[in-house]
Order: C-alpha cells, then sequence, then structure tokens
C-alpha cells in the first residue's frame, strides 16, 4: 500500500531517513529532527511531501519530495529528495510502486520531470534506475554552499 | 541595483533564460513563453522566483530560484535554476551581485544550502563558483525521468 504520510507517520519516516544516511556514509550530516520534519511536512508553510509504503502493518518505505520549476519546461517538476525501503522488504516491488505513484502524480498534475540524485558507487539503485527509464545528467555537476562558505558570501 | 523581479521584467527574464540556454547548447529544449514563466512567478500558486540586475535603466542579469528541502538539514534550501548576465555587462560585478544577494537570502532566512549545477565544460562559470567557495558534490549524479520514460513509469 503507498499512500501519503500523515502527522503520526513522522517518527517512522524520521528513521527512515537515519537509515538511508547510514547506508551513504552520512549519518554524522543528519540534523534534522522528528520535529523538524513535521514541520517541513505539516507546519503552516510545508516545503515538502511524503509518500510512504505500508507492509505488515508498518511503514516500511519511504518517499521525500518536493516541487522544482523549470525555465526550460516553464514547468513545475518533482524532486526526490529521499527515497528508501528497509533491507528486510526489499525485492517485493516497494520501491518501484513509491516512483511509479509519483510518476503518476507528476503526470496527473503536469509535472514534466521527475528527478532525483545517486552516489555514484550505490550500484543497486542506479540499476534501478535505469530499468525504470530515468537518463543520467552525465554533463552537470552540483555546486552547494553551506555552513561558513554561505556566511562569507553574505557577508562580502 | 540587484533587486527581486517584477511583472514587468517577465519579457527581459525569458529572454535572458533563452540566451543562457543558447550559451548552454539546448536552446532546442526551451518550451517555456513568457506566460509560463509570469504564472511560475507571479501566478496564483508561484513556484519559483527570481532577482534581476539592473545597469543603465535595464535588465542585464537575472537569478531564478526556488526552495528545495532537505531531510538532512531538516531546512529548506535556495536552488538556483539560472544565472546569467549579458555577455556585454560582464565583469562588472553582477553575477556575484546576484548569488550574494541569494547568499544573504539565506542567511537571513535560515534556508541551509545554496545550490546549483553546471555543465562541466563552463570553465569560466565553475572558476567563478570555486571562487566563491562552493563545493562541487561530485559523488552524486542527477537521474531524470521526462517524457515518454515518465508516462510509461506511470502507466505501470
Amino acid at each position: 500500500v503507498i499512500r501519503p504520510a500523515r502527522p503520526d507517520d513522522v517518527p517512522a519516516v524520521h528513521a527512515l531517513v537515519r537509515e538511508l544516511a547510514t547506508y551513504e556514509r552520512a549519518l554524522d550530516e543528519v540534523e534534522a529532527s522528528e520535529g523538524d520534519l513535521a514541520a517541513l511536512l505539516f507546519g503552516p508553510a510545508p516545503g515538502a511531501s511524503c509518500h510512504v509504503a505500508e507492509a505488515d502493518g508498518q511503514v516500511v518505505g519511504m518517499a521525500f519530495w518536493y516541487l522544482t520549476t523549470s525555465t526550460w519546461t516553464g514547468r513545475q517538476g518533482l524532486w526526490l529528495e529521499d527515497l528508501y525501503v528497509r533491507p528486510a522488504y526489499r525485492g517485493h516491488g516497494h520501491g518501484l510502486a513509491l516512483l511509479r505513484a509519483l510518476a503518476q502524480l507528476c503526470v496527473d498534475s503536469g509535472y514534466r520531470r521527475l528527478e532525483w540524485w545517486v552516489l555514484d558507487w550505490n550500484s543497486p539503485a542506479i540499476e534501478f534506475y535505469r530499468a525504470v527509464g530515468a537518463q543520467p545528467m552525465q554533463e552537470w555537476t552540483v555546486q552547494r554552499l553551506g555552513g561558513s562558505a554561505l556566511r562569507r558570501l553574505a557577508a562580502g
């Protein structure tokens, strides 16, 4: 079962965010609390959405996403920030069902692109993304300013 | 002068989007009309924002952006979709001033990351981004589903 997350799913979603970050060898970069995720998803000005996969009466996977905008398509798109299925529940199509639910949402809502990113060493994920028809944007590299570098630029 | 775009800037912003896409060898991918950009920026549910650089009484540069969400920081961030300064007005700091205005907005609003992407062959841009302290996310590759591949996944 794939469904939009509810406020009472936040603890499970937070646990899955941390499991995924652990797999991505970046748990030390996760500062988000349950309260932070609740505010992003269900606060007065939500900036993100989440779908969950349920099995055996519990949340076993999630897709955390938000809307993007393209000056080329002139339309909105969907950025999939996190896609994760608990290891014990893999191989049952939960990941594909989550991705398909978002693709359906894009088609229904006129969002032109469904995008996300993947670590270059995550071969199982890359194979899965090729299988569903995603195109790797290999000519492009994301640039990030954060922390002290961001403050330095702001201060001039 | 850096300022938020106004509705009457849309024709100039649209022209700059097309100039940038031409430089990026992708003008054929620009489907957005002036009306599309106006709707994204100033419609009933705006999905994006834009700052412009003015000189000699005209718009000579622009930064088109929208808000992102991170499950790691637990905060919003800013994605810079397009940054462009007309060739005749380069070397006067307009690009840096636009980037600095967005960095200041991030610091003031608690957005933790200012991010964008760059084509791997665009050496002048890459040098500029290194100079302001941006970090290239080289381990990550963006995956994109659009067009018929998106519809196929949605249809199952």
